[in-house]
């Protein structure tokens, strides 16, 4: 080695011993008299002395040579140090140089190496190993590290076995987004690479495996939005003779070992909240339960407190439905517009808000007093359980888009009240999925989880009689903090089921055959019983680490338009190197 | 859970108890007044019995129904058997049955899942699903699911992060094997799937992650000999501030633990022999060390025990060399024409052998008795060693070509003598590999490992003098047992000998930077010393799990033309993909 020490173990116990320590030049400190310099490692930093008179003129040159981010070696004796860090774990000591050497000198960074950086986005993307060297970006690295570790640890010790599945697969027609490869030892064909190792994972089911994991690369080639990668990593599970509940039971289990052992919370039991029900009370899929501020419903099929007093926009909408911001009627008329201008924002798309405040004495006061009387507005405030002080924000539209469109409020209000901390967590399970979704683009159902996915024993009836639309599903969703972090089902293992469910999905025998003929087969020799689940690792490494960004914790991510911009890629090829895979480029 | 309890686990201890057990028909044996099940799963096999008279109606007409490989799940009692079989752990109960149900019927497998199965290597890989029914293949993986874990528990003890480098990264003009793949965002452009992590592994020592590791996949496009894959995997490995000498050590600590958690076995401080040694007493830069028969010289650059006697194929030979095969002098005329046929072979190349033995009196008869005199013999055998009953096997030609073919006869004894045994283990490092070879083809120097690689300090006077065929690198690979395990090298962090090399290797500057810009770039930033290895993973399974193939030790491996003929990949793709992806086949 290099060095006796790193950065980050000297203390008082070593004072007096000779070390050699390696690392970047973070600071150095010239009074003249004394050079300090502060030498950084993964570990910690570490602070050197040399003092004029004392310390040898070649090293006092050198080291008033360096530069940031030098890399230097430097050895010396450990001493107390006089005016003590108790910032940094090395803080009690320093180390008086005898000899420094330059191992490689460094080019002054574009952007500082700190944890607050002076770097862009843009900048620090394409020297991504610049930005990697700072406190906060390998920490969160080092996060993931632990996490891969937990996963493996806890799902090892529950039988499951690690098993690596290829990565250069079919193509399937479905697979519109499928990345593909050009096979130059089979011209004119392509690989796929998978978008998730589901069929693999099913069939070592099929081949007895009993508990299946992989930590696992997956592929999609799709318009990225914020927050997506081309290349995404899951941990993918399944496991046969189960049911839901031993599912839901198992990586409960999983999510909860991971917040002990490593932000060493105990976190509480999950609840189960029905898809039916997280839409209907918070109009949306994933909804976040650290704050209640559930829906409440002034007009829907089941109760009309809003038609016939002559305000057309309610009349005119199937859904009136809004939420209690307790304590919020002071709410400014500017603050009021603000939230207006926010649901009109073309993301979410509503026509405009409603209000309804509850003053201190009791008196309630809307935006549209005129088509309501006191009484009316009263039956509004009490569907609330509206108290004084509080301010109801009302939205109306078509069912599930209105309902969508408030929660997006919804979330809203929850960050303006401080009721979404990042270090707080509320882990639930949502149950009970629709089967089946349907395409109006396409007028046709489509699998709303996969083709695989189960329904419910006693919504197999509702298959057979074609309402598509009333089918449960045994799927389910861990969420978190309002963020969909994995997900899976319980899949159909009879061969009957699963030709009725391909009819419902208008694939004919030979269609069905095509896309999943492999599976199919070997589902005649014996399949067992069997779910599983998929968690998105990305996704709770950066909701573990405080961060809505999951690109904070891959190491060399790409950016919104799949370009990994440090490398430089994607980039054009050989004309050779086509001429070999049989390919050639249309423009 | 549908079961109780799996079919691995009930003793002596459950009986009298209830249990649930699923699984597949193993087999059934119908002996009218009783039937018995073996109900097999992952995790072993329980017997099942029916008694006609006690058992019901209906379970006995199930049971009778059942085919190989039905899954079913049946309840009864454990019951201690008349007959125990103490070849299974559960072979002292078997399970009185109340209620057996067929889960999933299945048609009969194409072969036998059994350890011994009458399915050849094609109809297995077509059904892998079933292949991975049998024990010694599901075995084969769990080893490998230890084998990782193990391999991560280890580093992260050493203080390595494990961190995930990117799969679509760029292409790269040497990278004519490279797998690559459109971008349906950025026509016309290509990612490339990476080789190895090579690039991105001295990026994060760059950015002073210290230590890194990953197990992972990497892709290469090349013709497929035997026991090679498209995709394999890696235990990827890189260290900073640190010497040759730390390499070794911790690695050999990584492999030793290996043997210790997984097999149970002690294994020995590594050897160490450098690659100008195993070349002149092997012939191969991976000798097999588990048996000696080093090689002899008769003639080379230092002695010549064989010219000037009229044999002209030794006069016109640069090189004549040998073994000695111990106690092999009573070899029939057949058996060795059987090795001079073996070394004939167009794989091996050889033009004849010349044999000598040492008969029991210690006589010395030669096939070239006649150009040779007794004297001229002895001077020979006193070479070799030779006692009486010893047979020495002799080759000509050109230096290394000459012991290469002698190392496959090496070889070939050593299996004759069954001096291979697979449960024994003999592992050492060959180290001071040549930094760079000579292509005759291109009529340039390659680097032999990578550009990268650095050279032995005291060589790096040869790299001025253009003497490149003298310069030993800082690279090492650990072998076992004859196979290659691993291997790697002391990197060049600075720019200046960076450029020297370059420019031995024939790269203009331009080249260089097109090629490896983004690397020599951050190589400016600040590059430590740092060095590292990648080990084989797959075939480090293999060589635990006694085997020579590593497709073994892969769930879904591709065959030699790189076809996964279970799910028929590659295959064509859609028009209308080409068309989003602008590329289209040029057949």
């Amino acid at each position: 080695m290099l060095r006796t020490h790193n950065n980050g173990e000297l203390r008082l116990s070593n004072v007096g011993q000779t070390v050699t320590l390696c690392g970047w030049v973070q600071r150095t400190r010239d009074k003249g008299g004394m050079i300090w310099v502060d030498l950084r490692d993964r570990f910690g930093i570490t602070q050197l002395m040399l003092e004029e008179g004392q310390s040898s003129k070649e090293a006092l040159a050198t080291t008033r040579s360096l530069g940031r981010e030098f890399v230097v070696s430097a050895t010396g004796t450990v001493v107390e140090r006089l005016s003590k860090n108790d910032k940094i774990p090395t803080g009690d000591v320093e180390v008086k140089i005898d000899t420094i050497t330059i191992l490689n000198p460094a080019k002054l960074p574009p952007f500082l190496i700190e944890d607050i950086t002076d770097g862009g986005d843009d900048l620090r993307m394409k020297y991504r190993y610049l930005d990697l060297r700072r406190n906060p970006v390998r920490e969160n690295l080092i996060l993931r590290h632990k996490m891969a570790q937990q996963v493996r640890s806890y799902l090892d010790s529950q039988n499951f076995i690690e098993v690596e599945t290829p990565v250069l697969i079919k193509s399937t027609p479905e697979g519109a987004r499928d990345f593909v490869v050009p096979s130059r030892m089979n011209p004119g064909e392509f690989y796929a690479l998978p978008q998730s190792p589901q069929t693999f994972k099913q069939l070592l089911m099929v081949s007895g495996f009993d508990r299946y994991f992989q930590i696992v690369k997956c592929f999609r080639d799709e318009d990225l939005r914020a927050d997506r990668q081309p290349e995404f990593t899951q941990i993918d599970c399944e496991m046969s003779f189960v049911e839901q509940e031993d599912v839901l039971q198992l990586f409960e289990g999983l999510i909860r070992h991971l917040f002990k052992t490593i932000k060493g919370i105990d976190l509480p039991e999950l609840t189960r909240m029905t898809y039916a029900h997280a839409m209907k009370y918070y109009g949306s899929d994933k909804p976040d339960i650290r704050f209640g501020m559930q829906f409440v419903e002034l007009k829907s099929e089941e109760v009309d407190l809003t038609s016939g007093k002559g305000f057309p926009v309610f009349d005119g909408a199937s859904t009136v439905v809004g939420i209690n911001a307790k304590g919020c009627a002071d709410y400014t008329r500017k603050q009021v517009d603000e939230l207006t201008e926010f649901v009109k924002r073309p993301q979410i798309g509503a026509k405009g808000l409603v209000y309804l405040r509850c003053m201190a004495d009791g008196s309630l006061k809307s935006s549209i007093d005129k088509f309501y009387s006191p009484e009316d507005l009263k039956t509004w405030a009490e569907a609330f359980g509206a108290e004084p002080g509080d301010l109801m924000l009302i939205l109306c539209g078509e069912g599930d888009k209105a309902r969508k469109q408030l929660n997006d409020l919804r979330l809203e209000m929850g960050n303006r009240l401080g009721l979404r901390d990042p270090e707080k967590f509320a882990a639930h399970w949502v149950i009970d999925f629709p089967l089946f979704e349907y395409g109006e683009e396409d007028d046709r159902w489509f699998a709303m989880h996969h083709p695989f996915t189960s329904p419910k024993p006693e919504d197999i009836q509702f298959l057979e009689s074609g309402d598509f639309g009333k089918i449960r599903a045994n799927a389910y969703d861990m969420v978190i903090n309002g963020v969909e972090i994995g997900g899976g089902s319980i899949r159909i293992f009879q061969k009957d089921l699963q030709a009725k469910m391909f009819e419902a999905l208008g694939f004919s025998d030979e269609e069905a055959k095509h896309q999943f003929g492999f599976l199919m087969d070997a589902f005649e020799y014996g399949a067992p019983p069997h779910g599983g689940l998929a968690f998105g690792f990305d996704r709770i490494c950066s909701l573990f680490g405080g961060s809505d960004s999951i690109r904070d914790f891959i190491a060399f991510p790409k950016n919104n338009s799949g370009r990994d911009v440090m490398i430089d890629a994607p980039s054009s090829i050989d004309a050779k190197q086509m001429d070999e895979l049989k390919i050639k480029t249309v423009l």
